[in-house]
Order: structure tokens, then sequence, then C-alpha cells
């Protein structure tokens, strides 16, 4: 347990400001110091200690993953039930202001992930300043909260300008995705400097995260666009339910494991000498907004249904067999399934790690539901794998009929923060 | 156990169309007899029998919320943690086909608040025909779900046109709302001749409810606008945490409780002689989609926040006391704060019964978030209640500061389907 978390019982430092007795001296402290505090307690850091509240410390012990570590968190991660991602563009051209909030937001995250409020206990503390934290997860557990942060092409390069001194440093990976058939992209759904992807078990932890982070950029970055995921569609857990997607079926059952080390290393983190050095251990993003036609969806007949996807609805097996995890039989299937085009023995093995999630927008004034797949694929090298794999689906997909690809963006995901003093974007920018 | 509801062993019945086997029959024999033998499994329906899915039984037998009963579920049914709330317009003349609706509606709730799907079982019967379910759900439990009907102005007269013969069956209660000082109503998030509130614990489960009401409507209903609440803010169970508000504060502390028959026969449930005998048992609801300026709210003083509800942030007591539950004085408040102004206290002891959630819809294209707090409010007589608190509060709230009300639908809520064979709406055009 980290000392620094726990509630002090001797005055606190006042700092030449009115303050309340019997809360954590780390607010006026601020943040010098907190980070390595913070890094020593690891997992299962105590959630509650600093609030006053009434969290069960139990509870939040077991609900957070660790923010430290090679590898960002969020990716390889048994996907969390919710999401909310955001996108932000950046509105300054001063390099070390976007420096300066990259490193405050390292800290945010790994305090917020950790079951800590932002500024690790200081609401309340200072009633003529605005609380650090918002507020509305006081009292809730970590619930698994994980923050991914990816760097689009455009922060490296807009409208000709290099405008942070990174042009030199875009990975060739990270291309300007291609024009897709069928593509029906809208600008505010697209795009975006950084992206801040936010997973957690509770939906109103996700929201805190992304909104918090959003404050603490203010003046630096903006919200481009955002959206909320209600309900995961993939698993990383071995043997696990896949769960269904809008359309009632279960898809991605093949994805690869966050257990699986030699498939996260052949095909999700970047390696020694595949390009950037800065990106050594990161992976590539592909984000799609991926709108349904519901309702004329929910009018095809069952075998239709089932043709698309090549698999039965109930069982989710593939054609010809009984069970989900049943090795397909690609030939069984129509020749322009979904499952039969995607599977990775029709595609030299290329495998993407998937954390799609359900939305659902309220209508779009013609009175359909605005739902769909939020799809959120990390790779390698996207050159490889999203890029030859949606031009094949584009191209002959059957479920085409029923979906439109309405946003798109594209980031660069560093490496994971490995300690304390360390920052997002620190390879990049360092 | 229903008989109905467990997996047939024996060769289905074809009806003339290729069937796959071992599924129910009720898909076949469709809705006619179901309704009894739905009825009478009641609480703790096996939800898994008839999927031949993976479904823990045990889990769903807790977790379904009955649907028959005096009263609609849903009001004072102790709060879900996720809504998916549509407010619908009615497309057809025909009176026929909207009660014959209706009482299709009410069967497939019957059904799905069991943890069945609609159609009692027919996913993957019949290969030509779409499903009878969509099957986004399959495999889940009920999640505590429960949907609640509610019937607007429009419905009974709208441009000077009675409809469909309802004109002298509208409530007095049931007004046209004032405009309130401060509204900026969007027409495509106000209003509505019927709503559905889907209120459960997993949002797939709600979001799965509205579509397939959607879709059995098609043709006769359009969905005008819906509205996901990814967190309650409300509780109705006595001595429960109250959750928070995405200002970070508990608010509404002292609500109805579900367990108080006093309560909510004096608050929430219309009584004979109140008005119009067709609501007798049933309850007026008031929603309104109240957008949060964020931004703003963040960068307000803790004392500022404080001083706007009157209580503390971190625990929620009242000013001048210890904890969220102590009896507030309310002379100690600011005049202006809003637990002050909507207080029983400062109201002849008026209360409402709310279930609000808050939400998060993206943004707003300045970068802002969209979100705020998804007001539910029932009353007994929506004159005496809703509208006298919000004259006030529209005109001195210090809250208003930081909220707008962008969104607004009142709903004549009928008393409960008490047994199978009756419908959602009976005692109206019955």
């Amino acid at each position: 347990m980290d000392a620094e978390n726990e509630q002090q019982a001797a005055p606190a430092e006042t700092g030449g400001v009115q303050q309340r007795a019997g809360l954590s001296r780390r607010a006026v402290i601020g943040w010098a110091g907190a980070g390595v505090a913070i890094g020593a307690a690891g997992v299962g850091t105590v959630a509650a200690a600093t609030m006053g509240s009434d969290t069960p410390a139990a509870a939040a012990q077991s609900q957070d993953v660790p923010f430290w570590g090679e590898h960002q968190s969020g990716i390889s991660t048994p996907v969390q039930d919710r999401l909310h991602f955001a996108a932000f563009d950046v509105i300054t051209e001063d390099r070390d202001a976007l420096v300066k909030m990259l490193k405050e937001w390292t800290k945010a995250a790994a305090s917020i992930t950790g079951g800590r409020e932002v500024g690790g206990g200081a609401v309340g503390v200072v009633p003529q300043s605005p609380p650090d934290d918002t507020g509305e997860a006081l009292g809730l557990p970590a619930s698994r909260l994980t923050l991914t942060i990816g760097f689009g092409p455009t922060l490296f390069e807009k409208d000709g300008q290099d405008r942070f001194g990174l042009k030199a440093k875009r990975p060739e990976a990270l291309v300007d995705l291609p024009k897709f058939k069928g593509d029906r992209l809208e600008a505010n759904r697209s795009g975006g400097d950084i992206c801040i992807q936010a997973c957690a078990d509770d939906p109103q932890v996700a929201v805190h995260a992304i909104r918090n982070l959003a404050r603490i950029g203010m003046g630096v970055v903006n919200v481009r666009w955002s959206q909320l995921g209600f309900g995961k569609t993939s698993s990383t857990t071995p043997d696990s339910q896949t769960p269904r997607n809008l359309m009632g079926f279960k898809d991605g059952t093949h994805n690869i494991a966050g257990t699986d080390a030699d498939g996260l290393g052949k095909h999700v983190w970047v390696a020694p000498g595949d390009g950037q050095d800065w990106m050594t251990g990161g992976s590539y993003l592909v984000a799609r907004r991926i709108r349904m036609t519901i309702e004329t969806w929910d009018r095809a007949s069952l075998q239709d249904q089932e043709d698309t996807f090549g698999r039965t609805k109930i069982e989710g097996a593939p054609y010809g067999k009984q069970k989900e995890r049943d090795a397909p039989d690609l030939a069984a299937m129509p020749a322009t399934s979904h499952v039969r085009l995607a599977h990775p023995d029709s595609n030299d093995g290329l495998m993407i790690l998937r954390r799609g999630y359900s939305f659902t927008d309220g209508t779009d004034g013609l009175g359909r539901l605005d739902a769909g797949l939020f799809f959120l694929a990390y790779q390698r090298d996207t050159r490889k794998a999203f890029v030859p794999l949606q031009t094949k689906l584009a191209a002959s997909d059957k479920l085409n009929e029923y979906i439109t690809h309405v946003g798109s963006a594209h980031f660069a995901c560093p490496p994971g923060v490995r300690k304390p003093g360390e920052w997002w974007g620190q390879t990049l920018f360092g």
C-alpha cells in the first residue's frame, strides 16, 4: 500500500489558502513527487483511501489494470464492457505546451486508472479553486479502466505543415488510409491528431476519464469527435463467450488472445526494425464507425443472415459445424460470406486484434436507429493488415448490403510508459 | 417452470415450411395460447431453456422483474443501471392497426422482460423468414429489464384532430407543458405520441428491447427520438448510495422509495376519482433532456459548486450537516441553491419520483461534450408536481447557470397489465 494514499491524520500544509481538515495533503503538494509513489503502488492500489468515501477498498483492489509497462494497457487487456473513445485536435502551435499536457495527462491517467482522483485526493480541499477532479467517479472502483493514447497522421503533418517538428518521425505504417469502396465518411466522425481510448466495466468511469483529460487539455486540445460504446463485441480472452453484435451474431471468434505472446508479437506489437524506433512496443490502431442499416437487416430472412456471416445465428457455428469454436470449413460457406473472406486462412494468415463495441446514438431523423459497430483494430503494420483486408471486404463482403463505414481514423499508439517519470509520447517528443 | 419453455424433444410441427430440429415449437405455434403459460411462470422463469444456448439459468432466475401487476414495472422498481428511452410517432390513422400493435407489444414485452426472445424461441426455426427476434440478447439474462409505456398528448389530439377517437379520454393532468424560463427545446428531442422506457442492468438488453418493439411497430409507429442513459443518477431503494450526476454531486437523496406504499399512493399513483378512470393505478411521466455546460461547471470553484447545490461535494451532506442523509437545515443553504428550492419542505410537501440517467452523446461541433441528465419524473398529477416545481426552479435555481433544458415530453402511463390476455392501453382503447 502506498503511504501517500493514506489519509493524513496530521494537519495538512496550507500553502496559504483556506483548507479543510482531514484530507490528503497531496492536493496542496501538487503533482511533485507523487509519480513514484503512484507507480510503486502498482497493481491493487486502494482507490478509496484518500476520499473519505464509501468505496469498498477490497473491490477496488482487484479492479485496476496496471498502467505502467512495456506496452500500453487497453490493447491486449481482456476487453472491458464499455467504451468512451475521443479524438482530439491540437489547437496550439506551441510544442512545449503540448508536451506539458502529455505529461499532465500521463500523471492523471496513472491516478484514475488506479481508482484515484485526478490530483490524487484534491476534491474538496480548496474551496476557492475548481476541484482537480470533476468528481462523478468518486466512490466508484477503478472498474478495470484502461487509457490508451494514439497519434494521428495530422499530428506529424497537416496541410503540408510540419507542425511540431515531427514530420521526419512519421512512421511509414501510419498511412493515410485509402478510400475504400462504399466508404461514406463524415468529417466530424473521422481523423484526429490524438486519440484516447477509455475502456472500463463501468461507463461512468470511462466517461469521467475522457472528460477529465479533455479538461486538463483545455487550450491545447479540443475534442474533435467522441464515441460511446455500450457493449463489447470482441473478446481477447481465450475460450470466453464471444459477445454478439447488433446483428445478433457472434463475429470475430478467433481473435488474438491477450495471453498469446507469440500472436501478439507477430501481429500486434511493433518490433525493432519495423520502422521508426519510437514505435517499438507500440501498435497501430484503426477506428471505424460502421453504421448498420438495422431495419433492412431485421427484414432479411434467417437464411440470408446466416449466409452473410457463414455462421449459424444461435450457436455461431461455422457452416457445416456444430459449435462456435469448431474449425471452419471455409469451402462450405458462401464465397462472399464475411467469415470466409475475413478468415486468416483466406488471407495468408493475416490477423488483427479487435476490440469493437456496439453503439446506439439515437435516431437519424428518418426514424431509423443510428446504431452499429465501432470497430477498433490493433496491428503491427496497417499496410499489411487492415488495408489489404478492408480492400478485399469492401469489394466483396455480402455484409456490405447492411453496413456503411461512416467514420474512420488511424493512430500510432506508442509503447507503454514503463515507470513513473516517463510520459505518453516521450519516445516521440523526448 | 413453464412447460412451453422446455426444449421439445419430439419433432416440431412443420406448418408447411422447412424447419430445423430441436427447437421450441412455440415459434410455429405462434403467439396463440402462449400468454397464459408465460404469465403462469411469473417471477423466476428460465430464460435459456428454449435457446439451446449457454445462459446460466440460475442467474436468469433472479434477474427478471415481474411484468404483470397492478402498476407498470419500471416506476417504483429499484432503478436499474442503464436506460434506453424511445418516443414514437404513430404514422397510421388506423385505430385497429394501433390496437393490434399494442397487443403484440404487450406479448413481446412479457417475453423479453422474462429473459425470453420475442416469439418465445423462434430464432433459427424458419430459414425462409426473418427471425422473430433480432438475436443480440441471446444468451444474456433478463438483467432486470422493465418496459414502461406512456401515451403523449398528441395521441389524443393533434393539430385539432381527434385522431383515434380518444380526445374525450385525455386526462386533464396530461397538460401541454408550459414554456418554462430558459427552455431551449429542440423539436427532434421533444414530444411523441407513445413512449417506451426500457431500463435494465445491461444496456444491450435495453437496446434490444426498444429495437424489437420498433420492429414490431413497423408501419404503425416510427421512432421520433431516443435517448441512451449510461448511468443512473437516482435511487428508489431506501438507504442505498445515491449515485452521482455528471456534476459530481449526489442529488435527489430523498427520493420516494419503491417500498414506500404511502408515499407512492400519495405522490405517484393515480387514484380513483383523480380524473379519467382509465388512468387509475397509472402515473404521469415528464422526461426532460437537460444539457450540462460541463466545461463551464468544471471551471467553477468548489465553493461555487457546493453553493449551487447546498451540499458538500464529497460527502453530499446538506450545508451545516455531516452526512448525506442528515435532515437538511434549509435556512443554512444559499437561497437559490438547488436543494433548498426543490426540497419538499419548501414546496408544501411536494414530491416527485425521479429515475434520471446521465447521458453523453458525443460532441456538439464546438468541441464540447454533449452531456447531461436525462430527467425522468413520475407523479400523480403533473399540474401539482412538475409544473409548479419547475416553474420555481426555472425562475430562481442557481443551477440554471450550468444547465439548459433541450428536450421535453409528457406521457400518461396507464396502470399495469394485470394478467396475460390484457394488453398495454386496454383501459384506454378497450
